[in-house]
């Protein structure tokens, strides 16, 4: 058994990531000639790589490190319930403290009669069990044949076959098949499909064409429409005002249920305790992941309202995973729900970061690759674009100019993501104001190194 | 915010736990008229309830708990990794120590040219991804169209919606709908299904149905075969002995993917590192999760063989999770494969504790409410029966026998469980051969006081 520590060189450490580990979300054989950065070690937003590099993280790992690197606590929690009861089930009439407790304090934190809780081990699963709950919920009440979910293009709710088939990412949906009965209508995303309309204008248009899909496909046929609040991993796409009042007078007429997803949204990440808040909607359903432990131990479910659970609850549900509920899990996303709350973090975001982080952030547009600068709390994006006012997409193929700006920024040591032509931030929500400065310092440069590189390849033009 | 301990009332408890907590494979509506047992601690083979009772876990947790519970070893190796790099993601060209340790670790364990690992958080996650993989890797040989998956009705493969459509469960198929091209044979279930044929022809019999329907479907629509390599969750089904001979011949004729689940004959449950190496087979992918960390930290994934990661790896795979390789739930699995190997656990079950069981297991025979005794390793089920010379079921409903013997060990402070009128074991690798002994006393006496109610509820005679 070969040794493998955080002290070998890093081309051995990369040499074996390419021969036996395989990444998500990418083309392996790139691996042998690229070997991957090696993160080590983190600590508030900072993370450390295996030659020393001190990287600022902008994602919050993956928009899930809401409390930041090198809580203690958390891992004080785990310890000590390891110990303690290391893994139950929840199957065949048992139960825990645990997940007692977690579930009482999450429907305590959920807005209205959110009042139940359905474990997964991440927003993947609990979004595939969305998919079910909705419609055994319908067959229970004697309507098996309203199964349609309706959801948005270019949403993102996971990676199984039924979590991706909800979201709306073509180049998912073409590697293995779909789930049938899930209706995609377009997203709020006015800069790059709002053409000649206003923003107010185009958000009506984008929710009415739910209103339309609805009356369209029967509303005896629909089940559900699930949405994030603000759209994450498309691009943190922030809708025009317009839009989620006019979804929720749509969602309060026809006999539907509405799922939100707060597996970003939720935790303090829009400078509310969830999402659906900051966009003033009382979902049946809301999906918790990421920020639910900060990411510190996987686990993931549903919050379900109580007409919900009291009919999906009559009968068996004859669904589950072995890791839901689990006590380590559960304790440590207690103790994270405790220092968020104690502390004031979520509430902090909101009064203090967001505002300042949202001034810096929006003077990014003053950039000369940066059109427009959305952000909502703690997530944010900016759209680059060779021709400002006409919102004009590169020449290049979509994701060109984002991936050398991405690239520029790993190399300037922040962390920042691009989704095609948007960069993307979601930085921990611990994040100071010193901070925030140097991420919008790193951000500038690598714009400039990165609209550099692209004049240089002659892709600073409009398509 | 409500404090909730382990010092409780358990009725407190119970309250709670119905009234915030959805349970899995359950009627939600049941808890509020009994409460759930509330488990609070475990050491061993151990579990403590919140009223004092100590219990025998014939079932290792949900048949995960490998190495027993109250390994300090696993909580420290969480702590550490908890605060050195309580999370990071695999995505976007990085990766971080203990997925590479893992990775490489794995590769190590697993038989043949399995030396791949891609990342899920859980056996039904990771099947997920099967599914798409072996699909995306006949779209990359070009050939779209052999995207059918072949499975078996009763196999168990996890809960998503596309992970449940693998599985051959009929009462999971009707709740939410199921993913197409997933075919279903017949299990090699003898006792139940075997009618009037030799174990050995019915063995042949049910593996030939592959080679049909490999033929009827087209070999070049079929994608892979995926199996457990002991039936698990559907009631410990060992198959006769001419069963996987047969299959690995048509495995090996038709050009297939071969995929063994092993999240429950994995690390040690069969008496190997793996039931492919039990029942001997070379699979292209095999699925983990469960005794992979021995359930102290959700995590599972696909081990994957040089060619298929080769020909998946050439191109982006547009998949993955979160918290895929999480850094503390990798670490936890490197600390447990170390002590199940530094220890010899695995080796003690086969050659001490497995055939020790085995002979007392099959002394359940002697019951004269038990038909058949089968075990593999330190997994074994027996068959309910009144009539033991015709194999009959019940007259009652499949299963209402299987749940009174199963309520009756759960009173005689005994963790097994029923499938149907089938009671499984699967209990810690661990177990001392005094453990064995009580538990095989327990199973009787519940047997006894199960048979005298079935006795006197008029239900034992045949169907």
């Amino acid at each position: 058994m070969v040794e493998i520590s955080n002290h070998m060189p890093t081309a051995e450490l990369q040499a074996l990531d390419a021969a036996h580990h395989m990444h998500p979300f990418s083309t392996q054989s790139g691996f042998s000639k690229k070997g991957a950065r090696v993160i080590t070690r983190a600590k508030g937003t900072r993370l450390w790589d295996s030659e020393g590099a001190e990287i600022l993280d902008a994602m919050a790992g993956l928009w899930c490190v809401n409390i930041g690197y090198g809580r203690d606590e958390l891992a004080e929690a785990a310890y000590r319930q390891m110990k303690e009861l290391p893994y139950y089930n929840t199957f065949f009439q048992t139960t825990h403290v645990p997940v007692i407790a977690l579930s009482q304090r999450l429907a305590e934190l959920a807005p209205g009669d959110l009042n139940h809780v359905f474990y997964a081990g991440s927003g993947s699963e609990a979004n595939d069990t969305n998919i079910r709950m909705a419609r055994f919920y319908w067959a229970q009440k004697g309507k098996p044949e309203k199964n349609i979910i309706i959801s948005r293009k270019n949403a993102y709710h996971g990676s199984t076959l039924g979590a991706m088939s909800l979201g709306g990412m073509s180049g998912m949906h073409t590697q293995g098949g779909v789930v049938q009965n899930v209706h995609h209508i377009d997203q709020p995303n006015w800069w790059s499909e709002g053409g000649d309309m206003s923003p107010e204008d185009f958000g009506i248009e984008r929710a009415q064409q739910l209103e339309k899909a609805i009356l369209e496909l029967g509303e005896d046929r629909v089940a559900a429409f699930i949405a994030e609040p603000i759209q994450g991993a498309g691009g943190v796409i922030v809708p025009p005002d317009s839009y989620w009042p006019e979804l929720k007078r749509i969602c309060d007429q026809y006999d539907i249920l509405l799922i939100a997803d707060e597996v970003i949204c939720g935790f303090g990440r829009t400078g509310n305790w969830f999402g659906s808040e900051t966009v003033g909607i009382q979902p049946h359903i809301m999906t918790i992941a990421k920020g639910l432990s900060s990411g510190y131990a996987p686990i993931g479910g549903s919050i379900v309202c109580d007409e919900v659970a009291e009919v999906v609850g009559g009968d068996e549900f004859n669904h589950g995973y072995t890791y839901a509920g689990h006590p380590v899990s559960c304790a440590v996303a207690l103790e994270n729900l405790r220092i968020l709350d104690e502390e004031g973090i979520v509430t902090r975001a909101r009064e203090e970061i967001a505002p300042y982080l949202k001034e810096k952030f929006e003077g990014l547009t003053e950039h000369p690759m940066v059109g427009e600068a959305k952000i909502v709390g703690m997530m944010g994006s900016i759209a680059l674009t060779p021709h400002k006012e006409s919102r004009a997409a590169f020449a290049s193929e979509t994701g060109t100019v984002g991936y050398m700006v991405r690239e520029r920024c790993f190399a300037n040591n922040l962390i920042m993501r691009h989704v095609g032509d948007r960069m993307i931030i979601s930085p921990p929500l611990v994040i100071s104001k010193e901070d925030v400065d140097l991420l919008i310092a790193r951000a500038w440069q690598s714009l400039d190194e990165g609209m550099a590189q692209v004049k240089a390849d002659g892709l600073f033009k409009p398509a």
